[in-house]
């Protein structure tokens, strides 16, 4: 079944282009490579060489892509330099590029569920123990399912 | 601040490759043209002439993303014909397509906070009609934020 759709949504005729924000989001991050690289720097890895390890992507593509990160501001990059070696940088997340954390979570909730071996690391809540989903929640505190919500533009 | 990894995870040294869940996810939706369709499939869009303009996309890329989200059953194509004109297809999502559904809402939540111009359609409960949000939530029913999970493989 799809989706209810309300408003101008439902009178669209022609593709919204950046109205849209799920293409808006497609564009600074719409590539396997760009999220590869920030499940790893959520994971914690910092260091250009552990990334491309970690990712197992090529350095000419990590390289790439973390400049695109930066310049969209979803990374932050610092110098450091140990004794006797050249200077080297550190990537960690800015709030903006935090926020993405929901998409990697049900990226990966779909994986576990959809893509075999059908395993995977999954999410605990530090409090209790118990495993955490990505579910839709409404702003009067109600877990909404799917069938029970509609798209109001 | 970086996630806590437990388990095995901690320990990793090289690339998980398709044993990390999003990997396997983004090998079957890494792109943006794949979930742009899958948008327009969710807003209710079920013909290829429809796609093609409510998408934005070329006639080639989208036959070819279709074609993908068909064989990994995403999607599903069902004949129909209008007297006197071509066999034609709709186009409609499986079980699994409408899993992606949480991917989809959190790509435009980060979309419609982060990227100008900061709106676009929002998702509310059909019960209240209060907004709706993707949030993380446990198995023991806690609301779950960002910092107060770890992850365990």
């Amino acid at each position: 079944m799809a989706l209810r759709l309300t408003g101008r949504l439902a009178r669209r005729t022609a593709a919204p282009g950046d109205r849209c924000p799920i293409d808006r989001t497609l564009r600074v991050v719409g590539n396997r490579s760009a999220f590869l690289l920030l499940r790893e720097v959520f994971y914690g890895t910092t260091r250009f060489d552990d990334l491309v390890r970690l990712t197992g992507l090529s350095e000419a593509v990590a390289a790439k892509r973390l400049k695109e990160l930066l310049d969209h501001g979803l990374l932050t990059r610092t110098p450091y330099r140990v004794e006797g070696q050249r200077t080297r940088h550190e990537y960690v997340l800015t709030d903006a590029g935090r926020d993405l954390l929901p998409v990697l979570l049900a990226l990966a909730q779909w994986g576990r569920e959809h893509v075999a071996p059908r395993t995977g690391p999954v999410p605990h809540h530090e409090d209790c123990g118990a495993e955490v989903s990505v579910t839709f929640c409404c702003a009067q505190g109600h877990h909404v399912s799917q069938d029970d919500l509609y798209i109001h533009a």
